[in-house]
């Protein structure tokens, strides 16, 4: 086995994500010698002991990073903020503070102004999920095969941003190191816009009348089906994730809606040839996914 | 095996859908004695010959309806009221008509007025698909498990509707009756409308800079990828779909678009509990469908 990456790793939040590391490092034994994990309630921290994935609980984000190398954020962005400000002076000097959120700009104005100096922040993204939550729901191949996104500042430690490199390496992940501004369009586009229009569609169908909504469920393998499997996500996170990357999630919905008016118009008026150039691009796009084996 | 349902099945147009028709007659032998096959090309007829699915290829649509006791338009519903107008003077006496279109009132409107009186016109939706078109891309197993509805005007014979129930149950598909508008619409919420989303959605991705697009295609597991199962299909079938419905398909996406102005709105201003609310309701449907083993 590799020497252990860390000594002391602290996660602070044990849901989906943070507890699906907490497994991998109990499995691997090579990220960190100790685990800490640290939650909002004693109950979730008990299920936590119960489920033996930390080595140590601790309920105070505080006592929780002190003297961890390595403290990684895995709360709803929405809550990074308030934890920045609560631990930042009790991180231990050259310590490494990461994250597992899914929007990089806001966790960069949230964290970074709290960190001291002569700590390292390497914001990520392990870009893996299921529809379910806590510390039950994780699980260590969870990050097999997945990306995982790095967007550290310009002027970040090389060595700090290679030791996180080798951390979600080792937890399966590919990593690619990518500026936090282009980060938060591509993930808006791939990502936040259809988990949006998946939660729209949801709504719209449900307003229909009695009837009509019985029978939405009845007929949805016909397309809907596979918009409703992106929609059972954690609420809470998702509304996190829409209110940190506003902007860029507001300009992929604002040429997603001008194109679908512009899709509205033909099929209104007859236009034949735009419709069939719009199914074409949507079928080449399908197959540019499966010759890179994305599909 | 049970009698033969009909003596001779025409079946205009051997695509995805016809030719799947024509193997599970082939594989059963109770739904007809006799299978013609007619296609707008000697080319596709050729290839049906070599496939051994039809008893006999008839490029002349008039001549395959000929001594047909079951005529089944399998062709994309634009192509519908040439081929009705055509087919029309030449149908059997007695002959149950029927068709497999995506739209209903549109191919009330397009065949109903050209059949004779004493041919029995019984429309019908098998809602079943794959990416894939031509008459190498049909299967037996297609209908198997999946809806077929069936959409017959007020006052047709009752024993044409039932061997058209009977014909869709020997394939493998559960049978429901509808009125055609009350079709249109629920396939407009259920499968047309997110049809034209996922194409646009392609577009919309397909239309960002280079590099991002690159980016779209590596990242696209994230959710945008779910998208694109559905926007690899049969370009002129959905353009044919999207015009033949298309007061309903406007009506829902209007509604769509509505509810994600809504959520923009959200967004913008910050209202958490409203995108919570959403996002509950994404996966309170989604719980829905796994309840009806429908997910």
């Amino acid at each position: 086995m590799a020497e252990p990456l860390f000594n002391r790793l602290a996660l602070l939040g044990i849901g989906l994500i943070g507890s699906s590391i907490a497994r991998v490092a109990r499995e691997r034994g090579d990220l960190a010698r100790t685990i800490v994990a640290n939650a909002r309630t004693q109950a979730t921290l008990d299920r936590v002991m119960e489920l033996g994935i930390a080595d140590e609980c601790e309920i105070d984000p505080a006592r929780a990073v002190q003297g961890a190398d390595c403290v990684i954020f895995c709360a709803p962005v929405g809550a990074y903020a308030a934890l920045a400000e609560a631990i930042g002076p009790h991180l231990a000097p050259g310590a490494i503070v990461s994250d597992v959120g899914s929007t990089k700009q806001s966790v960069i104005r949230d964290i970074g102004p709290h960190l001291p100096e002569g700590v390292h922040f390497v914001p990520a993204h392990p870009m893996a999920g299921t529809e379910f939550s806590g510390p039950d729901a994780g699980f260590a191949g969870l990050f097999k095969g997945r990306w995982c996104l790095l967007t550290p500042v310009p002027g970040t430690d090389q060595d700090a941003i290679s030791r996180m490199r080798t951390f979600w390496e080792r937890c399966g992940a590919m990593v690619s190191v990518m500026d936090a501004a282009h980060h938060d369009r591509v993930v808006a586009i791939v990502s936040h816009l259809p988990h949006l229009i998946a939660f729209t569609i949801c709504g719209t169908a449900d307003d229909l009348a009695d009837e009509t909504r019985q029978e939405v469920l009845q007929f949805a393998a016909s397309g809907f089906r596979d918009f409703t499997r992106i929609a059972a996500s954690d609420p809470t996170m998702w509304r996190d994730v829409f209110l940190n990357n506003r902007e860029a999630l507001l300009e992929m919905l604002a040429r997603f809606t001008e194109d679908a008016q512009a899709m509205a118009r033909a099929v209104r008026w007859g236009d034949a040839a735009y419709i069939e150039d719009k199914v074409l691009r949507g079928r080449k796009i399908r197959q540019a996914l499966i010759d890179i084996n994305q599909a």
